[in-house]
């Protein structure tokens, strides 16, 4: 195996500087790729668009998109709350895969990750704004990733819970010794997966050993969900 | 067991002369519920809580939201495409939702079922705008599902495909001799759910015999998903 | 909705004085259905035909084996152990099947319904050799669903946990402050589910509505699973 | 990343002249590790602990078990094409693991992976043996996974279908037009996963990188399950 499977590689990452942003971007340039680190807002119509314009041809779109989670109750979130976060996590994805494909699929190679969320898959309390959001991220990356496979370009998904992550999971917190506490009950693995850990699988994923894959949601969660 | 077990409850249908609208009105009847079919467009965002304000109380919200599925690639799905489809399914389903528990909670009990689609469980092509937005539904569902279930309030869906209705499977299409093929190749189960066999298992999900599922995904496709 | 909906069909449950059988039994014959209860152990080879044929013609067959659940660690489990438990909840549910199935394909109708484990669907600890018992159960039932679903034959499963049963959850176990705890805790119905929720929902599956399911395997657990 | 991310392990591959064994000992050869390729049948009780104690000290484990698939109906798949089935893929599954665990437990660290099934994950015709013994695998695997993971030690799976390999897919298969069709038709990928494609996914989850994985499994297919 190369030690730097993804030389050569230009690799875009959004919203470079929250969530998996830095990590991603210090794992990928580790293992060779040039990391395009964009850390404008996507949430402006024009910003997709923009951003890939910025960062020139491209092999690897990973899209990291990430606000702060709310923890309203259902029955107290906000039309705004509501669109808020869909304008910070839904709409941008798709138009950055619908800008990103067409010259990857007229070249016949390319990819594109999405950081997605595991609280599509398994129901959270106070969680309902942001998992309906991670939810549509899911099946769009689904239905795209068999869309456009035939062209040999892939498109799959991370989705992750309990990773370490500034955004999500910021030191404070995990310090906390309830939060440990819940970590111990919740989380099988016992712990937080390590931020290095999760941006490795998502270098995998980066990588052309990955070209077998199409429209998968992979699951980094410490067994938080088992598929 | 009853003859009519939904006697006495009252039960609203949303969009109900749309998708399964029709069918489920007429088998929430036959099975003794008073069906409050509400045909008003859920796209303004004051059309949820006046359906519901309209409705007067309710044991049951049926939520009922559909919209010609767009058949684009994901190159080209619009902005405008992807603003009235979440317009249309998305954004209703948390109106809804936030209008009908508080009363569901305060008497503890009550019961919400979104007849949702298995295009979020599974990626099919040229259907990213459109599964998209029923991955939020669903993400949504097991969210508050989980949420209100220590209120005796059950939040459930169905995950559909391929089950007869005007919206999406119109006569002139189930009459064509290449979708027969389709279902024969794609459909274990070799011909589309009768609408009334899915209208007959949401009655159920309706009743008091469910009080035991929380945030739970059925899906009724002819096994084209198996779970 | 007819109040017997299982009115003339013949109904075999096998262990019917274990796990839901005797819950089973009564709600199945409640809805009109003649119920054979059969008994005797699954465990000899030559049982299930033998069941099948003094039970007579059948319209449904439903696979009830238990066995007590061994807790033992993975690297404690006997070879005995192991073997005992396939012997007695794996072997006879494909002999059940197989004994079964000729006579439902000839006439184009028959259901069959297993009522398997959600140990499938998510790990626990020192469940291995009982959840690898039921991993079996759950994919022969997905394969032979869609097999037969040609026939006019349905075969399904539901993948129960928390559920009332003498079996698994016995009165002494039901009454400890810690176990409800438990359920408090990992459960999100907050309860275990009620034996004749259960055997109402297998009842739904046995009945003519549920000629639409194919190979599907439907989790019963309290939302401890969520699909 | 080290060019050599299995450097001083060592690692057991089981039946390594079959299914997935001489592509899976080529890469993790290359990326490092020292393979003990064992091409004993793993059927006689006694051999998986021969085969470990033969190993000597091991840092991973893979077990590779594989028979040639039956094909026949469920109706017609006889006691003995069950019992050799599920001797040659399910018992020696639990008799290496429970030998392999001890000892990566007493030294709180060691890996096993599963080369297992998505026909597990999904229903096909004329394989209800085989998909039966491939559910009881992954169950298993889920279940101990989540046993040994306060042990630091990882138990996973790769679920896989439609990969290139001489025991299910050999070469006069493949070149079948017909065969290529389907492959078209079943699988989103268009073609069969390649052999060394698996093989590096499976190297990754074996190596240190993958410590935060429990009891998962992984589907490899071409996208014929999404997750």
């Amino acid at each position: 195996m190369s030690p730097q499977p993804l030389h050569g590689k230009r690799i875009l990452v959004t919203q470079a500087d929250v969530f998996m942003g830095p990590d991603l971007c210090a794992v990928l340039a580790e293992q060779g790729a040039s990391v395009i680190a964009d850390t404008q807002s996507m949430v402006e119509p024009e910003a997709p668009t923009a951003a890939l314009t910025d960062a020139g041809p491209i092999d690897v779109l990973v899209v990291n998109l990430a606000v702060p989670a709310p923890t309203t109750l259902a029955t107290e979130a906000s039309d705004a709350e509501w669109a808020d976060t869909f304008a910070a996590m839904v709409h941008p994805l798709q138009r950055l895969v619908r800008a990103a494909l067409p010259a990857m699929i007229a070249r016949r190679s390319g990819k594109i990750l999405l950081m997605g969320s595991a609280s599509a898959l398994r129901g959270m309390k106070r969680a309902s704004t942001y998992s309906a959001a991670r939810g549509a991220q899911l099946a769009y990356i689904q239905a795209v990733g068999v869309e456009v496979a035939p062209h040999q370009v892939q498109v799959n998904a991370i989705a992750q819970n309990f990773v370490e992550n500034p955004t999500y999971f910021p030191t404070e917190v995990q310090a906390h010794p309830k939060f440990q506490e819940r970590l111990k009950r919740e989380v099988p693995l016992g712990r937080l997966v390590g931020a290095r850990e999760d941006a490795a699988f998502a270098a995998y994923l980066c990588s052309d050993a990955a070209n077998c894959f199409v429209g998968q949601v992979f699951p980094v969660c410490g067994g938080w969900v088992a598929r």
